[in-house]
């Protein structure tokens, strides 16, 4: 079976002082809606590749199925539309086979009414949230401060070396609160939490800065309370790259030392000399939206 | 407010031949449940600290609470019990703002039925699919060589730098299964799924690797499965150790060239020489069970 794990999207690469337009290959990430007997059970974000092991052993490992020997028959769901033919899928336990309904209710995320493709996920955040219109700019000196800036205000990642962190800057560069957690979503809700809990939003033109990866949901959570621009120290997948593009948002990954790739909003980071050979004139026509 | 937020925990560290007994700390993992006007809406696996935050930014996010001034009180469920005082959290809205009970159905796992402290959690597990009960020893080349092994069988990993994968080794080295996701936990899935599609479920004797950190999901996952042994190129949380030393399971963690943390089950990896200065007869009586 062939199917395609990684997208190309078209970057910015910043390297000292240096800006280069390119392509990049991002890990895929797409929504897959999980039934059992037709009823929708889970929604998962996955790399799409391998799906049908991926439900075989979602429904062992939750303990849907005791054994090999109960499961039935898995196949894609026959009423699914395109673009999402494969994002659906339907399992059958083996003949005579029970399941616990309670175990169902015990871990499971709820059906998404918002369509399943990528695509339509991001469409339907978008439109309840608003995309950003902010426009401001900060420099390459700027970004690449935060990663050293997180780190030193951390406290346990040191000690542990397994928690995540996020942080929210000012575009001073001052951080307005920094958190961490062994879950990279709940080092972000509880960066936005702390201002929520003071009464204010994020500022309009702030940063939030991720130790980790950047996926889908950690863009939507930094959309929904108005955060326009993400850096975070390790990759995107292409969903967390899309989501920024049509949220009109900045997102920088990579970002270490004096370097970094900019996967969407390139115009908030103005480079010492915009003027240089590889700038943006002769640039694919992909490479800025 | 002074809240713990790291868990001392008894490991054995192996650096190439030798065998040293010491403490270790970890990240502190514990389930908290969201409960909005009494009632459940969510359980998030986080570290302990900040918790009015995360609670006021996972509203935020998520879409229940629009603005700060939406968000009422938030305190600690007044009928949790010892030892999870800390553990459920009530969330109300200030008066006169309603939310939007579809957004509750999108997104949020169930309430958890098995109790909200660590300990119950894990017992709950563990009283459905039962500790592990295989006896066999690797050697510790055995285990330095499986970091290596799994990056060669990996495709994806060097091309974008941001996907997870799993890998499931029989005794002798050989690669059972491999897969790759955004997501660790589907990574994991997947490569049981394998088995579990060819009719078989994972040998009594064998090593899940896994490229990232440990959780006690992924523990979960591996005891439902029946793996005994897991191994991480990261570090575990103190919620993955302590199920791993409930479930009978070996844990290792930071697993980098000839170096690596037995957080659990260490008798099941035998180093070179066994008899060397710093084996186990001066470790303290926390060391092993």
């Amino acid at each position: 079976m062939s199917v395609k794990r990684l997208a190309r999207r078209p970057i910015v690469r910043l390297d000292g002082a240096a800006r280069l337009e390119q392509d990049d290959r991002l890990t895929l990430e797409e929504p897959l809606e999980i039934r059992l007997h037709g009823e929708a059970i889970a929604v998962v974000m996955r790399t799409p590749k391998d799906d049908f092991d991926l439900v075989a052993g979602f429904l062992l490992t939750e303990g849907i199925v005791r054994q090999p020997a109960d499961l039935g028959l898995i196949s894609y769901c026959e009423q699914a539309q395109p673009p999402n033919l494969k994002n659906v899928i339907e399992a059958r336990l083996a003949d005579g086979v029970e399941f616990d309904t309670q175990r169902l209710k015990r871990n499971f995320y709820a059906s998404s009414s918002c369509g399943i493709c990528g695509k339509a996920s991001i469409d339907h955040i978008i439109a309840q949230a608003q995309a950003i219109d902010t426009d401001f700019t900060v420099s390459t000196d700027f970004l690449y401060a935060l990663d050293g800036k997180l780190r030193q205000a951390q406290e346990v990642f040191a000690q542990t070396g397994s928690i995540h962190a996020a942080g929210l800057f000012d575009t001073e560069g001052q951080l307005l609160s920094l958190r961490e957690d062994v879950g990279r979503h709940n080092a972000v809700d509880k960066v936005i939490g702390k201002l929520v809990r003071e009464g204010r939003r994020p500022p309009e033109k702030c940063v939030l800065m991720v130790s980790g990866r950047t996926s889908f949901e950690i863009m939507q959570k930094a959309l929904v309370a108005g955060i326009p621009m993400v850096a975070a120290v390790s990759g995107p997948s292409s969903l967390a790259v899309d989501f920024a593009r049509e949220a009109n948002m900045t997102l920088v990954g990579f970002l270490r030392g004096k370097r970094c790739n900019v996967y969407a909003g390139a115009e908030r980071i103005e480079s010492p000399d915009e003027k240089q050979p590889h700038s943006t004139e002769e640039g694919d026509s992909n490479g800025e939206k």
